[in-house]
């Protein structure tokens, strides 16, 4: 019997959110509804004691049904299906009467696993039948827009044609990006999948995920990285991780799990996942020939391709574009190779002395993805491991084979986005966009971080959300997190939350910064509640609500300081903004003032050089 | 009696750093000894065993005297004043019989303040002598390299000319600023102080602090602000938060006390501070009117300046730019006025109906100045309190005028910077470092953050660490830090250290990308150490050791884990590091091969298209 247990829920995963409610807005196409957070905002008293009334404030939400009390969530069940309707009125899909994988099936009848197995009835996978295609590229690409491509405009919007008059819009600098002037259209949409300017991570088998989109004309997206490893952590710790990051605000998750039950973490994962999930199949891979890199085969790589795309695995990260040339460019770096994924398949392909069996059969892994529409995210085996390493040979030549098998994805209609560094430093950040948009013919770029300086370990969740905001700025549709425990040791929870955060205002940043309508919106509601000393909405239209009032009532803990009009930081005499009132109303009499004055012929008013 | 009482030293503020031990450089001109950090690096191991030895690796060092467990600390008496001989030296300055101050002397001679003044024993003043001149401008103008200029060029090098061999430089991107190739001279240092574009804040009254620069050709700076409020806070507290700031990087150190005994929580934070201090003297001004702006006066204000000059503060915060014509602009603001110092002006101009008695009094508030070598930090009253209001007219507006003031501080040899925002979105921040270099005749740009989105309190150091890192690079020369509370409520020690060390990662990401040559070293030797799983050295060389250890420690805790060959987030056969040095052992061979191939015509090295 397996030492592990089923997870179990706790119940501070399911808090709602302060003063928020969960919205569901229809489409007019299809039959969906649309999931979002609206926060309740106080009214606006001014100093004549009038009342000014402040309309909701509709955000992105990617915590899924957790912040639905209306929702009953049980793990063991999974969370609803809201794509289910959809996959099975698809004509071209057929329902599986098995697994297909070896190792799945293997799995499924090993009786040790009964205790930590996820219990599903009639989870049998769909796939294309014979012949047919059935990706979000491919519908795109025939002019159809598909349920999933409706939910994504409707989301991205927030409800801005409702919000749009409160916007104090500023134009943003978003370097060739193709942002509408008002808001995204479902056929904006489908244009931008059919072009692989974005993609829809969404495999057919993966009904409990709520669509989004990834690509540089939407909003900027953060990614989350759980998943056990041989030295610590458990199914009950990932899952927790997981509905965390959802809460604070991931867009998508990657399960890199390494350690034991690689398969029956990730199906707990995936049915409770509102996000799409992706994974590194190789590691998966290596665990299945014992950590042995060169007794890896494409075999056992094509069998944990089909066993991770039956359970919905909705990208894959497959490191195809190391080649065997490119290997000898990493010799002389400070830090050689840093992926795991690209390390795995150097050692591969010089033990062999063959060229990587996923750059050879790369063909036939479109086959495979194409018929789950699973997307690919093109590993960048070379990328730098060091300020020193960054923007060198090794990168480049491998980001411009990520173009080549862009290309080829594409003509098997799978959707792709190119991973990106890592390390860099700020003034080579640029670079890397405009190159990567150049050799891969501007498919999404997903990065992580970059950081900027390799001397802050402990805080290296900050030195990569300067590089994060940055590329995301300069084009970057994607943004992988990281903790403040990266190169140091597994994150806990805390952990995951402080990176998704830290991401999500970096993402934020980079959306104000191009210019993205729904962006500004929050910023203002936020900056508004502030000058009004409306305390408690601060801390609900914050990214997060309970360490902000924690943090407020550090210093002014009782419960009268959150509606007392002035900052806690300076005290009464000491508040600019307490201040800038009176001058706000002194200011409308030196109106009157300035007319007198300019009667009088005085020069006060006039600019002195 | 005051309620208060004096500080003591807590011995945890006085922990040498791990692995370390202080030098100090001395000069060639004058008789000076530069405190500088030494790190001691361990050895590497290759994998045929061999030891090669790694140079101590020597890094810059605020933290004065603390760490040196050679100097005897006793902060009732002050720290070692390391400049008394060179001010003691100068034939241009006297030592006055009394403080000239009415207000300095009214609390001297208070006997309730007696158990919480620091003793001073012949702590007169300096002041230059009738008719002298005497700041570090002037010497730079006539030619002179004052000992303070010596020292700042040798502390700006970290003896990279012993250490340049390890660098893979990497070639800056620095916006029009004019770094050196090699290192920095004395020289060098003279020409940027005469010319106005550097600053060395050191008043002949603060013979404890350790020369530093302030310019956009220098490393980046950062200060931290402290300061006691009426609401929380006491001189113990304060000095701790002092000398945690100094520990963890602050460069500069505000004390913007606004509640009780400012002027003798002022005197111990300066007789223990080895950095520059500055203040906002209208802040002590308005408690001398019971925080009635409208009672504000040039009288009141000059004594202050005195008081706080014979004190020994190194930079004045002075709001004179925020003229009567610029307020109506601030009118329609989404934030209105959110400086503090600007909204008490703005208030005092209006309810006088006069131009602020800041500006019309300034070249008197010159003359005072330079008599003490106090600098002029212009205050931006009017910077925008939002990512709404960011860039408008009433922020330009107000520049404009400070480069007026600049030229007439310039005229006085008063060493002058230019306070800066504040909230920006990122695509409009470099607009603001080339306006200031433009209207200020490039005089150093002192920047609060700035922050890049307001919908994330609670994280407000990484919002504006991301603007901070960024203006920086465009040119920037000292960096404001903000801390997690900004915004909600006042900093505590962990606050201040968090602050500290995120806008220490920021500046230092500036200086790589702005080339610097002494900054490259430290991310180099990190690298090294990370690739040769030098636990210990990532730990000593990191902004943050114990942090650092304390998170590699959670995952695996056993001392034998910090000599561990493999990466704790991963495990052995996950670690890329780990597999990559097995890569470079094969790739080693692989160039024998590529030979062979090469001669029997195998098309496999050669790049396939």
């Amino acid at each position: 019997m397996n030492k592990e247990t089923k997870p179990i829920l706790k119940s501070d995963l399911l808090e709602p959110f302060p003063d928020s409610r969960k919205i569901y807005v229809k489409g007019k196409i299809h039959n969906i509804n649309v999931a979002m957070r609206q926060i309740w905002l106080n009214d606006t008293l001014d100093s004549d004691g009038n009342i000014e009334k402040n309309e909701p404030l509709t955000v992105y939400d990617t915590s899924g049904p957790y912040t639905d009390p209306h929702v009953k969530i049980d793990i063991r069940k999974g969370i609803p299906k809201i794509r289910q309707e959809w996959i099975e009125s698809n004509p071209d899909l057929i329902k599986l009467d098995s697994l297909s994988s070896d190792f799945g099936k293997k799995r499924l009848n090993d009786k040790s696993l009964d205790n930590i197995r996820f219990d599903y009835v009639n989870r049998n996978p769909f796939v294309a039948k014979s012949g047919k295609k059935i990706t979000q590229m491919y519908y795109a690409k025939k002019g159809i827009i598909t349920p999933e491509m409706e939910y994504v405009a409707v989301r991205e919007n927030q409800q801005l044609d409702e919000l749009k008059s409160k916007i104090k819009f500023h134009k943003g600098e978003n370097f060739g990006a193709n942002l509408p002037d008002t808001y995204i259209t479902p056929e904006f949409v489908r244009d931008e999948i059919a072009s692989g300017r974005a993609i829809i991570p969404a495999n057919i088998n993966h009904p409990e995920s709520e669509p989004m989109i990834i690509g540089r004309n939407f909003l900027v997206k953060i990614n989350a990285n759980l998943g056990n490893s041989p030295v610590t952590s458990s199914i009950q710790e990932e899952v927790e991780k997981a509905i965390w990051a959802f809460r604070w605000g991931a867009d998508t998750i990657m399960d890199l799990s390494t350690g034991k039950n690689i398969h029956e973490t990730r199906e707990w994962i995936i049915r409770n996942s509102p996000v799409p999930v992706g994974t590194v199949p190789i590691y998966q891979a290596l665990e299945k020939v014992e950590g042995k890199a060169e007794e890896l085969n494409w075999e056992i790589f094509k069998d944990t391709l089909i066993e991770q795309a039956e359970q919905g695995v909705d990208f894959f990260t497959i490191h195809a574009g190391l080649l065997l040339h490119h290997i000898p460019l990493t010799v002389k770096r400070l830090t050689g190779i840093v992926s795991r994924g690209g390390s795995i398949m150097a050692k591969w392909c010089l033990a062999h002395h063959k060229e990587s069996f996923l750059y050879t059969n790369f063909e036939e892994i479109c086959e495979i993805l194409a018929k789950y529409d699973v997307g690919i995210s093109l590993g960048d085996g070379l990328r730098p491991g060091s300020i020193a390493d960054a923007n060198d040979k090794a990168q480049f030549a491998e980001l411009e084979t990520l173009g080549e098998l862009t290309k080829i994805a594409w003509k098997h209609n799978v959707q792709v986005m190119i991973e990106g560094p890592g390390h860099i430093p700020m003034q080579r950040i640029k670079q890397n966009v405009d190159l990567q948009l150049k050799h891969c013919y501007e498919a999404p770029f997903y990065t992580l971080g970059p950081l900027t300086t390799d001397i802050a370990p402990g805080y290296d969740h900050i030195t990569s959300a300067i590089g994060g905001a940055m590329i995301a700025w300069y084009g970057a549709a994607m943004l992988c997190y990281v903790t403040p425990k990266e190169h140091l040791g597994l994150p806990d929870r805390e952990d995951v939350k402080t990176g998704v955060i830290t991401y999500k205002l970096a993402a934020h940043a980079a959306d104000l910064a191009k210019g993205h309508p729904a962006a500004q919106i929050r910023d203002n509601a936020m900056s508004k509640a502030r000058f009004e000393f409306r305390w408690k909405d601060q801390f609900t239209i914050g990214l997060d609500p309970e360490t902000a009032m924690k943090f407020h009532d550090a210093t002014l803990p009782d419960e009268g300081s959150k509606v007392s009009h002035f900052c806690s930081m300076c005290g009464e005499h000491f508040c600019a903004m307490k201040t800038s009132y009176d001058v706000r109303e002194l200011a409308k009499k030196l109106e009157e003032k300035a007319e007198e004055f300019k009667k009088s012929g005085s020069e006060i008013y006039i600019k002195q050089k």
